[in-house]
């Protein structure tokens, strides 16, 4: 049984990590889609999120989870793999109604394909991409938020695509 | 792998049973956890809520769920039932910032006990029991928003507790 | 054309009075419908808040509004008064997911009956009966938050039913 | 009695419509303005987009409902038209503060301006123009959530802008 | 400079705590003021109640905060006690909007009284009264969820009101 | 004590200042520091909205409170500046949840800072600087938004930066 968490990533934090991690104790095969999402303007390019992933997973230890990107519409992407669920996580501060709202188009798309939703721990529950990325921005402290291997690879020269 | 799906169901509505199936296809071994909620004053004794769940599971031939009344802490019933997760739906139109609470006072008695939160159909997603007592109540049209064998046991007489 | 402005009004605040008078100008038929809502446990009675509602009609000189107690189904209501419209006032602070979810299971029930909001002026947007009724308690100043005519009747001994 | 249902309509959707045909019950002129919104960067230009509603408009046989672009402040169109009230649909997923936000700003410059909302029906509260440009994106299916003379007009080519 | 910071209490917990701590900081003179909320029908009793915050303060070794009882309305409360403020927690689980409904009546009532939100640490965000009691109901854990001196209190036979 | 009270403040309203003068009333020390934003690509420059920050100071006679441009992490103003605590208003339409997420997130970084939240008044409450640029780019009445001294300097040509 296949499962997919899609996201973008920008860049992978340990809310993200969290959870990867309770997914794959529940699904045989995960796999961690990243999105392009290149309307977004990403601060990472595609295949630096890639990595970061990627890395986690090692790091974690997690072998039956693997990492690729896509470009295509999530439900498209879900038929191709013969995914049995889409993964999200909520977080206490989020979009909780945007949630509902991409769940529900990609119900209207895709009838079989299940929505669930897992809650990370609560010091997790806080964290986004984009607080990092304002964090990053100005040079500040973000070690307690991301994965160690996701930190060295940010803290590696010409990493940061823009 | 067990998971419980812990509710009053005063009474089960269509929106339940829904997230029953979802769960069902998920997990080999899914309990339905009727709790004895008498604080809340439920409109059905709890035999009455017991019996509505086991003739949902039956009408949808659901061969790997169970049901139960319950009357301890949820996570002491995950403990003594070595569960692995605890299943809730997402209602639309809900107290989600209440379910996270819930699941975060759980999580500080038991860290292990998963929460995993499910997407009912959109049909589905405005059914809730209060609806359905305050329509019983004024004897509207309810059978759109109950499993048929629900409906069958409401209608028998003296089935109501008050 | 006939529109319904349901609602328990214990007491009608100036809130209720402000969407009163602008469903008035739309609709050449509004009927303010008081809910007997016997479980809530009003403070006033069917009686008085009907009372109040006549007063505020009066007072505001609105001649196309009636007003009528009612203790069955709002849709029913509706039918039986061949009602086009069911108005209801958006609150600032307010339960808006309340609003919707009761506003479709009354769909679910009878898809041609509109659901109509309006919008408050922000002076009347914070104003809810449940508050009016808490400084009743302790006698504080209620007088900027109910129209004068309802003051007059709340201020009349043996006038609250508890 | 003029209305003005004001939107920037990228594209049109059901859930657009679906708001049209209730207001158009309600008053006898009813005025699809169409915001140019700049700003946004829309995807279909502004000829485009009050092409989309005209045909809607045809396809719906709706004659009591026109159509116009407009770059001004809303409530200078409103005084411009002399109409009565702004129409907004209130969808489930929908920044329903912002709504209220614009609706109080509204409200400070032309007090006598009614704003009033529409319930959509359950099937078109999800839809939104955002989704349905990001599913048209990546070549999704999309002809559920527009209607038929909007996706015949989508398809013609040269007719997005970017 | 006295500032108020009024509740329940029913018990009082390590969330409560935290921000009685955090305006001792900040306000030469802090009275906790427990409301008899007899409506509320507490399970503890406003002497055991008042005893409890007394112990708390005691434990934190606050030498500027203060309690009392009161069954009257908040700002007459604080017109009384000279009050400069009106302080109030805001917990990541919580009715804000109820907060700012209580604060906007307030203000209507006495315009020159200040509303002030203090941000309880992330381990505290998420306990409320109503949880500790819930737990408290079925013999869970709780020491984790409230001072030390308050369990010990509430471990004291006959304490508990009903 | 220093408190600081951030914001890009383009441009400052008449809600920015009622906190602005709630808070030089608590706090001895009060700093406006105005965040150059660059990402948000503001519609007055930092220079522009810093005068615009002194002359509403001047204009409400606020002789404790001093005005800065910043472009650091605001926990590291804050160190700089040994600032207590960090002020915010709390819009009735506002992201309250975004609010909290940069709450835990300056928390995170450094656990000492305190958060404050002022509630602004009612009429203030609605006020955004979003919707007065959106005024403003349509040529609408913003007189009853702003400052006088504020509205005199946008008056001003060339004053806009784009």
């Amino acid at each position: 049984m296949i499962a997919i968490y899609p996201g973008t990533f920008d860049p992978l934090t340990n809310g993200h990590l969290d959870i990867i991690k309770r997914a794959a104790k529940l699904f045989p095969n995960l796999l961690v889609a990243v999105a392009e999402s290149s309307s977004k303007k990403p601060l990472f390019s595609l295949s630096s999120r890639t990595q970061m992933v990627q890395a986690s997973i090692l790091e974690a230890n997690l072998t039956n989870v693997s990492v690729e990107g896509f470009n295509h519409l999530l439900v498209d992407l879900a038929k191709e793999k013969q995914a049995y669920a889409i993964i999200r996580g909520l977080r206490v501060v989020s979009d909780f109604e945007y949630e509902l709202q991409m769940g529900y188009a990609n119900a209207s798309l895709e009838p079989n394909l299940e929505m669930i939703y897992f809650m990370p721990s609560l010091e997790n529950a806080f964290i986004s991409s984009s607080i990092v990325r304002s964090i990053l921005e100005h040079q500040g402290k973000i070690s307690h938020l991301l994965p160690q291997s996701v930190l060295k690879l940010i803290q590696k020269e010409g990493f940061i695509c823009m």
